[in-house]
C-alpha cells in the first residue's frame, strides 16, 4: 500500500498554478472557526452530553467517529450562518448538534455499507467494532438528533432535517445502484452527490434562517447556498479520491475505484476513452477485477483527459454559484468568513 | 436442516395443557384484525404511499420485508387503543404507519446484525440484496417515519416516538454486549428486551391516548399496557425460538443459540446446570464452538430444566399485567379485544 501512495505521489503533482492559495485556505478555514469559537463550545459540550448512555459501548464507539479529527464543517456552517443573519438566541447550538449527530450516523453506516478502511486517517467504527455496533449506534445518534429537534420544538426544522435524512437515505441508495454501472450520466452522478451529501450542507444552512426568524428568500438563499457548496465539496472529495494530496494527508487513495463508485473523474475520463480504455475500465470498475498497477493507470488515464481537474472545475462552478446567493445578504465579516469558506472547500484539492 | 427441526418436533411437544387454548388464540387475532380492518385499509395504502420513492430499490426492497406476511400488531394496536379512548379522527392511521416503519426499519438493521436467515418464514431482506441496502433502505423508512410524524405535527407524539427509537437502539446495542456472556443476569435480560421490543409497544399504545386528548391517566395506563405487553411478547419469542411450534411455522429453530444470544430459557437452564452443563454452554454460547447435535442437546437440558415453561410462565405474569393496566377503562367490546391479544401473544408458544 505504501508503495501504491508513494507511486501515485510521485505522478501526480498538486495542481501548481494553484499553489499559492494554500495561505488563504488555512486562514478561511481559521476565521471560520473563530467566528464560531465560542458556540462551538457549547456544540461540543452537547455533542459529548447527548451521546451519553449507560449502554457504554454508544458513547464509547461514537466518541471513537467524534474524537477523530473531522472539522465539523456542517454544525460550524449552522453557527455561522445564525451570525450571518443576526440569530442571537441559543438554540443554534443545538441543533447544529442535531446536525452533526445525523452527519455522524451517515458515516457509521457508509462505513459498513462501503468497507472503506480509512476516515481521516483512522481505522473506521466498523474495523475496530465490526458492522453491527457500527448500524446500531448509527440508529442510536439519528434517534438522538430527533430527540433534540423535538426538545427545540420547531415543527419547520423538523421538517427540513427529517427531510434532509430521507433524501440522504435515497441518495445513499440511489448510489449503490450505479455501483459498477458505467452507464451512469454525469446527471445522474450530480442527483447523487446532491441528496447523499449537499442536502445536510442546505438544510444545516437553512435552520439558521428558521431559528433566526428570517424572510423565506432569505431561508431559500441560505439552503441554496448550503446546497451548492455542498456540491462542490463532494466533486473536490472525489477528485481528492484520485490525487496525490490525498494520499499526503494519510487518507488512502482510490477507494472509489476498489468499490466500483462511479465519480465523475471516472465518468469524464470514461466518456472521453478510446475502445482499449473502455475495456479497462469495465474490467476494473464494472468487473472489479483488478491488479496491481490498476489504480496507477487508472489516475494515468484522468489526467491524460484531464478529468479531474474538469472535475474541479465543476467545483468551482457550483462555488461560484454558492457565493452568488449570499449576495442578498449585507456585506461584511460574516458574509465574507461564508464566501472563503467556499474557496476552502475547493482549494483543499491542491 | 430438515432433519434438526424433525428431530425438535419429535422432542418437543407442544405443552398439551394448553392444547384448548388454540381456538381462542386464532379468534383473539381475528378480532383485533375485525376491530380495526377498515382503518388498516387506511395505514396499508399508507405505507404503500410513502415507501415510493424514485429510486426503485428502494419500495422494491421495503416491499419485500412489508408483503412479507407479518401480522402487523404494532400497528393494530395503536388503532385498538385509538378505538378503546373513543378517538374519531384520522391521525391514528398515520401514526400507525409511523410505528410499523420503524419496527420494519428496526427488523432490516436487526437483520443485518444478525446474520439470521430466516424471518416470517422467508429470506430477510439483507440475505436477498445484501447489507448495504437493508441499512439503507432502513434508514430511508426511519426518516420517511419522522416525516410523517412531522407531517401530523403534535410534538408530544414526536417526543414519544424519537425517545422510543433511542431507547430501542440503546436496547440493541445492550444486547450485542451480552451475546455469549454467559454472566448476563435475568434482569439484565429483561432490560434488553424492554428496550429493544418493550419500548415500541409502549409508545404504539401511548399515541393514541395523546391523538385521543386524553388525561395522563390513561396515557400512562396504555403505555403501561403496551410496555407489559412488550415484555411477554418478547419472552415468548425467546421461548419459541427452542421450540417444536416455531419449527411447524416453517421459521427457524435455535438462531438465537447459533449467534450466542443469550435469552432467558438458556439464562434458567445454565443458571440451574451442574459443572458439566456448566462447560456445555460455555463450549458452545460462549465460544461459539458448535457441532451437530447440541442445538438438540441445548434444548433437552432446557426441558430438564423446565426452563422453556418457565420463561413462559415469566410471560403470563407480564400478561397478567398488562390486563390489570386496562382496568382503568369502560368495560366493552375494545377492551376485551385488547385483554385477548395478551392471551394470543402467550398462547403463540403452543
Amino acid at each position: 500500500m505504501d508503495q501504491i501512495v508513494s507511486n501515485i505521489i510521485k505522478m501526480t503533482k498538486p495542481l501548481d498554478q494553484n499553489a499559492d492559495k494554500s495561505t488563504n485556505i488555512d486562514s478561511a478555514i481559521t476565521q471560520l472557526q473563530e467566528l464560531v469559537a465560542k458556540d462551538m463550545l457549547v456544540v461540543n459540550q452537547t455533542i459529548l452530553d447527548r451521546m451519553k448512555s449507560p449502554v457504554v459501548l454508544i458513547p464509547e464507539l461514537a466518541g471513537h467517529l467524534i474524537a477523530s479529527g473531522g472539522k465539523r464543517l456542517r454544525p460550524m456552517l449552522t453557527l455561522a450562518c445564525a451570525k450571518l443573519v443576526g440569530y442571537e438566541g441559543q438554540r443554534h447550538t443545538k441543533l447544529a448538534t442535531c446536525v452533526e449527530f445525523i452527519h455522524t450516523a451517515t458515516l457509521l453506516h457508509d462505513d459498513v455499507v462501503d468497507e472503506s478502511n480509512l476516515r481521516r486517517g483512522k481505522e473506521t467504527a466498523n474495523v475496530v467494532w465490526g458492522n453491527k455496533p457500527s448500524v446500531l449506534v448509527g440508529d442510536f445518534l439519528f434517534s438522538r438528533s430527533f430527540e433534540l429537534m423535538v426538545e427545540d420544538g420547531s415543527l419547520k426544522v423538523l421538517k427540513i432535517l427529517s427531510n434532509a435524512s430521507s433524501v440522504i437515505a435515497e441518495g445513499e441508495v440511489l448510489q449503490l445502484t450505479t455501483t459498477s454501472n458505467m452507464s451512469t450520466t454525469e446527471d445522474a452522478y450530480l442527483e447523487v452527490i446532491k441528496a447523499k451529501t449537499a442536502a445536510l450542507f442546505a438544510a444545516a444552512c437553512q435552520i439558521s434562517a428558521v431559528v433566526g426568524e428570517r424572510s423565506e428568500k432569505e431561508e431559500e438563499a441560505l439552503k441554496s447556498y448550503g446546497m451548492n457548496l455542498g456540491i462542490a465539496f463532494q466533486l473536490i472529495d472525489d477528485a481528492l479520491d484520485y490525487s496525490a494530496k490525498q494520499a499526503t494527508l494519510g487518507k488512502s487513495v482510490g477507494d472509489d475505484f476498489r468499490e466500483g463508485k462511479i465519480t465523475l473523474p471516472l465518468i469524464l475520463a470514461s466518456r472521453r476513452g478510446d475502445k482499449e480504455e473502455t475495456e479497462f475500465w469495465k474490467r476494473t470498475v464494472v468487473k472489479l477485477k483488478q491488479d496491481d498497477g490498476d489504480l496507477e493507470h487508472a489516475i494515468s488515464l484522468m489526467q491524460k483527459h484531464d478529468s479531474i481537474n474538469a472535475t474541479v472545475e465543476r467545483a468551482r462552478y457550483y462555488g461560484t454559484k454558492a457565493k452568488d446567493d449570499l449576495a442578498i445578504f449585507s456585506n461584511g465579516k460574516h458574509r465574507d468568513v461564508l464566501e472563503n469558506i467556499v474557496d476552502f472547500c475547493i482549494n483543499r484539492a491542491y
